[in-house]
């Protein structure tokens, strides 16, 4: 390999304590080539979901053969698998407990490892820090070029993640808030694809007993303090308030109600 | 270049979604060998005049041919232009909305472009999210080599950042807070170099009520507990609280007037 | 060195200024070659002792030659010493104020030098700023090379830390709560070797007004939102809630007093 190899990092253990660090060690220890990216360590602790909302949010974004290793893990020393997913475009390393398959599902899965062989862990493995014992130590093996069949047997698939999925209908898409970001800004689970089969028609948002329309394609489009539906970075539609926090806004947050309405444009 | 390029990152992002996280993917693809350093990334959303003090605050200490990329962009998508600045020692990319002009100042500078080649962004281009499809790849160009003039026209000059200034008189400085440091410390806009007139007489620091003096070298000057101004590290007057916090101890924040008094010593 | 030298940093500075990276910018113009590697920047304001606890619970993950840089520095500017420490694994670096203290006795210390050459730091040597023109400066020459001793006169010994211990009695050991992590686990002064001499009794134990027992192996051994007493990744007791926050959970903190207690076991 040419390039330094890169792990990224994604967990829920904030940044107060030295776990994150710890397991950078570890991980230099083993492949000290690796370039080391945080994603984020705030997590809330024990989200699952949210864990792979972000892990999705990201891998794409990394060069093809990135190492992504990702721990939310409120089983540790419990029967859920330690895993290592072979994808099209990327490595993902992690418990099986549906935080890696949303960016699997997004990258293409090739295969599914249990990482059974000890060889490659750090030992003894405790039964409370399986990023410091496993995780770390397994993905730095790979970033150093250990094929991922070596760290243990194929498994069928990878445990799903139950996502809520916006419902569509002829004349509406109905979803919801599933993240809301540093800035305020409402993202849901309506994605861009979804709102082509309107294409020719008008579209307004309805947020929190609010309309917005027509969706913008930028904050900008409306005075500093309005509201604003916009496809965003996350390509979803999202709501947010130009210079403002839309969550505090309109007093709206993960769970809430969003829908999109089409009505046919008149003369067209 | 026999070391490898070193690219600074400040923004507003923070660090509990993974925008950051991104933007370092996007800049790995295009240069690995980059070095990425983040300066912060908890300027207050939107909050450009504090993240152009914190940057100014930083590129000094950063070897010569840094890249410094930095972004807080209330107005992405519209007309503020994305620029590029080579100064004497480094190069900034950013939004030219003021966020870069003081620390552009501090380096010295010798041209501004404007991002218009599209070849170097990443493509398609969204109107949210610039740091990862305008300023992380041309951050990352610049470090892989790319000759600043390759990216765009020439600019007459950045738009510049309104700046309080302290007003001085012949035997006073009239400042105010411009930051709060994280440990409460309140750093003025007045100069070290604005005091060195009054270099052969006493002075006193007025601030939230109280005087301050003599101008202490160290925090350690005084007791455990007490107020005391000192020149900082910013290299400006700033007023701290041994052991303490003066933003709570004194309740100033940014925007509380400081003044710096001076009467002939006697006897001199 | 054929590998990237490891530094680490630890810090009380938080990540919302930019004082950890103007250290790295300092460090890389220093050592351009150089990991660094954030242990945790968010020690309370001057709390030494976290700080020493944290320091401590990190330095044996890293690679042997990693120069770890710890900096919680209320004294800066005072007579307390700027010291390096070799160990028999790593190379320490900060204030001698007993922060360095726990971390090198586990490592085993070979070494103290007092910092005093000046042609290691970066000038002029500012009274409020030793991590940027003392400390960073002299863990990047440490990286680079240079021989411990060129920074200064060996002195004695370090400064210690006093340090909470366990008092240990025939059949019971009471220590205190030392640290809270992220998701709000207690972590006991209470080392897991203190227990092995109860080997083959029935173990339990008391704290905020509730008995744990048995010991466990994992926070899973309980139902979810049980209070749990488990050897931790701190190799200490440590009470935790499963799926919960046992600092919240039991109201309990530092200080917070925890005794295990023994009874042999009936019938053996």
């Amino acid at each position: 390999m040419h390039t330094a190899p890169i792990i990224t990092l994604l967990t829920d253990f904030g940044t107060s304590d030295a776990y994150v660090g710890i397991m950078k060690g570890v991980a230099l220890g083993i492949c000290p080539a690796a370039r080391l990216i945080d994603l984020t360590h705030e997590v809330p602790p024990q989200a699952i979901q949210l864990g792979a909302l972000l892990l999705r949010s990201a891998v794409e974004f990394f060069p093809n053969g990135t190492v992504h290793l990702a721990i939310v893990d409120p089983g540790v020393g419990t029967a859920r698998a330690p895993v290592l997913v072979v994808t099209e475009r990327a490595l993902l390393v992690g418990p099986d407990n549906g935080l890696l398959a949303p960016a699997a599902a997004l990258l293409g899965v090739r295969a599914v490892y249990r990482l059974t062989r000890e060889e490659y862990f750090r030992r003894p493995v405790s039964d409370t820090f399986h990023g410091r014992d496993v995780f770390a130590p397994v993905a730095a093996h790979l970033a150093a070029g250990t094929g991922p069949e070596s760290f243990g047997p194929l498994l069928p698939s990878l445990h799903a993640l139950e996502l809520s999925e916006p419902r569509v209908e002829s004349d509406a898409v109905h979803g919801e808030v599933v993240y809301v970001d540093r800035y305020g800004n409402l993202i849901s689970n309506i994605p861009a694809a979804a709102l082509t089969t309107f294409n020719h028609r008008s579209l307004s948002v309805r947020i929190a007993g609010m309309t917005l329309s027509p969706i913008a394609s930028t904050y900008a489009a409306v005075v500093p303090g309005a509201p604003v539906a916009l496809i965003g970075s996350w390509r979803t539609l999202e709501v947010g308030v130009r210079d403002g926090n839309a969550a505090s806004h309109l007093g709206a947050g993960i769970g809430a109600a969003v829908s999109v309405e089409a009505t046919r444009t008149k003369g067209k």
